[in-house]
């Protein structure tokens, strides 16, 4: 007798898993359940269908050879039956059955099964704020919201938007509504940087930077109090803390909670963070149920943690796997370190593991390079500068994470995939600084960025580098009471000597050991070059003599540009 | 007392040597030797001096500030002495003395070594062929060489080009010389393939199309028998197996020799491809002695075997472990997966670890995937195809190598560099399935090309996934014996039907279960869609009905037209 396999979810993984089933199993009875009519759609897609990269929303839920992923689709191609407006009501375990109601006559009826898979994804949370319920104040998950937000914005009714929320979701939707429709966009949000979970606060200042270089107004540290307006004319201002933002339009993009409840509701236990809990078969705590996707917890290979990492990339992994051991195989997810990238606007951003925060609250001891390079052959004529972080443990070396930006985006991607598979291999420091990737003046530099972010940092870690943040010597810088000594050319110098006069020490870097008596021995010196490299050697050099109280400005003043602009 | 560090070679190696360690020891008398005047430059970038990327010379040898790397930078910025023009003569490992002669006034003398660094680096060979001595005849490893050939041809005096070797130089100098200067071109190589060493036939086919498709003439499985010409006027032709070939100049790129006959002469052991044999630790057999970059031999990750690697990223990596150790640390080089890359003209190519035949020669017994997938998210405007082969030992699914090709060389790159590191893992096909690398739409699918690479290794291994190579499959249908099944849409596919007439079958996917009469179930049946994973699907329900005399055409049509261009 063949088995009946329910999928509950017809969004990411339960398609996966129907298909990659069908393949295994000829035989099986499959049915996707979704309670929406649109399925098997490439939600991560949105923003682009809206900002107008994707034309026609179909092209969300078409295949590469122009098919509509629909219910017939599914029927016909991949022998899977699929209902749609059918919403999943309760699991009963122990006769494997699933209650089921039809929306369109809200019939309900048992469904049996042999095996079950809950892809339920997850719900955009919206948070408690007074007139959160307001016209024109979106959620953004699914189609429907997507072309409710897109109708709107083409009548030209939308003047200014707000947007709540600069994770991935809220930055993509400040771009797309920016740079096609001309929308006066504000950003808020309520940490003190942009992508709080996934950035450090140097990479997380430059994608600021991007945002605002592009006319997105971006305000951090900033709580939303009130969403004003009327319930006939919709939204008409935000309240924050700070400041009241007019606006025709809001877009909720805080976060997002798994839809766990079904699972919860049917005894499957759940994680730490309310996300259903799975093993590494992605197998509930029924083992005739498996679970995957948003709406799932799994392990961070990094710290170890149990984590929620809504990725339609994880999802698609993960599905597979629920087909091969459903077909009687033994398949394991391991979890996920962690990787991210996002554009914006004329720059790519990437991320693997964990914060410096992060880190810190898992238990390490952090410590990290910063680096300024560039991402070609530096004679190469269109290379552009990167920007690189490198965290390890100090203790142990273990690499913990890497960040990166920089104009090529997939320049940078490709420096941070390189680290990414190695982190749960317990990568050193030693490791990076050796490792081997493609070389050629089009595509790199001989010693990579990679490889200097982790020399530098082994350097760091050794001692002989005693660098400082960027961002912790602009602060200082602010007040005027350090000094800087800038290894430049006296030509690229000279203007920041004349505007800080003697807080700004000009020796180029050849002239260092002759001048030796110009430099001040007993104060905190701030040493500046392009990148950081001549600074460094510079440091060394003084340490030499004696001089042990400098700090390498990490990244140079290629960096001081990048996070925050011209001193000059 | 310092140490005394000699250094014999200031290109790649050498200076990073020098460089390093004066930061690690402020006291040490570091000198480098070489017999040029021209130090410390980027070879790799020649062919771009000569393409024209590059417009000065000095751009090889200027530091990222625009500074000149000469002997003065060295003294004033790093405190290393370099003697230029010096030719080392001999060691005296018992006396610890190099012999060198200033080939300025030819006078000898015996220079002291704590430690000796020998970075010799590599000889291009010239091939003992007839005329292989003519004016007009370069090899190209050095500054000088650059200067020549560029000079020759901004005269305007070449016309007709011939390269000799399509190896990475090879190709890079017939698209120099084809791009900017419009010379025709013809490059011979004497295997059946461009870049035999570095690709497998498959992607090595679609380089030689894009070399095709910008004029460059290519011949491979061609012998150059004689190069004629008289002494005063130059090169006048080639004569191959096959033809008489017009030119008026000739590039030698058959490949390099290690320079090891100075340490060889000094007792010092070879590997047994004459590179001079070192350590972990970079140290020779004399354990005074380093070596590193072109003119030692590495050890392959792979498959365990030394090999040649002369490449200035492993070179530079090398370095700086030289300099670690030398300064009392112990740091190791485990060696090298043989990742490289390569831009010819509008696409990018990469690869990492072995081809199918070096597996094959290493004793593995390899299986491959090839998949044909968009780069991006497919609905992602600028998505471009993207071809990649992922190959593994059957028995253990040990990962052995991947190569890939696309429009967007840097987002080649980071597939390619995701795998690279893993190799020393020993990482397995299961571990590319789940592949964790950055996902947004505009740089990546869902399920990225290298975890669809992964998943079709695993089917393939597994037995539900029966390839046939794209070559293959080209070679069998040229004769006409076999019958295809195509299973896109009948407007696709109407065009081959009328053209081949009962061989060409059109059934698309979703009528094929209604019209299983229609299928031969006795021949072979080579299954075909647009890139691959519909053609699988049908492989599949095909044999759920019993007729399994099918293969599955790797990577469909898209891979069809790469290698060959289109069939109608």
């Amino acid at each position: 007798m063949s088995k009946k396999i329910l999928i509950i979810g017809a969004v990411a993984l339960g398609p996966k898993v129907a298909c990659r089933l069908r393949r295994l199993d000829p035989n099986a009875e499959i049915t996707l359940i979704d309670k929406d009519e649109l399925i098997s759609y490439g939600g991560c897609g949105i923003p682009y269908y809206i900002g107008g990269d994707i034309p026609e929303l179909k092209g969300l839920y078409s295949t590469i050879a122009h098919q509509i992923r629909d219910t017939k689709f599914f029927l016909k191609n991949k022998r899977v039956n699929v209902l749609t407006q059918t919403k999943a009501l309760s699991i009963n375990r122990s006769e494997k059955k699933l209650l089921v109601q039809y929306l369109k006559n809200n019939k309900q009826e048992n469904l049996e099964y042999d095996k079950l898979v809950i892809a339920t994804g997850a719900t955009p949370v919206r948070p408690p704020l007074p007139g959160a319920d307001l016209p024109n104040v979106f959620v953004l998950s699914n189609l429907h919201h997507a072309k409710n937000i897109k109708k709107i914005i083409s009548n030209g009714k939308v003047e200014n938007a707000v947007v709540i929320g600069a994770g991935a979701i809220g930055i993509e939707m400040a771009e797309a509504l920016t740079d096609l429709w001309g929308i006066k966009t504000t950003l808020i949000e309520m940490a003190d940087q942009v992508l709080p979970t996934a950035l450090g606060r140097n990479i997380s200042k430059i994608l600021e930077k991007e945002l605002k270089n592009n006319n997105v107004t971006v305000l951090t540290s900033e709580k939303v109090l009130q969403i004003n307006g009327n319930i006939k004319t919709g939204v008409e201002s935000i309240q924050t803390t700070s400041s009241n933002i007019p606006c025709n339009m809001v877009i909720l993009a805080v976060g997002v909670r798994p839809n766990s409840e079904l699972a919860a509701n049917a005894g499957l236990a759940l994680g730490t963070n309310k996300g259903i809990f799975v093993n590494q078969l992605m197998q509930t705590t029924d083992p005739d149920i498996y679970a995957g996707g948003d709406c799932v917890e799994i392990t961070n290979l990094v710290n170890g943690q149990s984590t929620l990492m809504p990725l339609g990339s994880l999802a698609n992994r993960q599905g597979r796997i629920i087909a091969t051991n459903i077909n009687g195989e033994c398949e394991h997810f391991k979890g996920t370190v962690g990787t991210f990238c996002i554009k914006v606007f004329n720059m790519g951003f990437a991320k693997t593991g964990l914060t410096v925060n992060q880190a810190k609250n898992s238990g390490f001891d952090p410590v990290y390079s910063i680096v300024t390079q560039s991402d070609r052959a530096h004679f190469y004529p269109d290379s552009k500068f990167m920007y690189m972080k490198l965290i390890a443990d100090r203790k142990t070396q273990k690499i913990l994470g890497v960040e990166a930006c920089g104009q090529q985006g997939d320049s940078v991607k490709a420096r941070v995939d390189a680290v990414a598979p190695l982190l749960q291999f317990n990568a050193t420091v030693s490791d990076i600084t050796t490792i081997e990737t493609g070389y050629a003046p089009p595509y790199a530099s001989a010693m990579d960025i990679i490889n200097n972010a982790g020399n530098c940092l082994d350097n760091t870690i050794k001692g002989s580098h005693k660098p400082i943040d960027v961002i912790d010597f602009l602060r200082k810088f602010k007040n005027r009471k350090i000094k800087v000594l800038d290894v430049r050319s006296n030509i690229q110098a000279a203007p920041f000597v004349k505007k800080y006069g003697d807080i700004w020490i000009n020796i180029p870097q050849n002239e260092v050991l002759d001048k030796l008596d110009k430099i001040p021995a007993n104060e905190p010196l701030y040493i500046l070059c392009g990148s950081g490299p001549r600074s460094y050697e510079i440091q060394v050099l003084l340490a030499s003599k004696g001089i042990t109280n400098t700090r390498n400005i990490q990244g140079g003043y290629g960096m001081v540009l990048a996070v925050q602009g011209p001193l000059i």
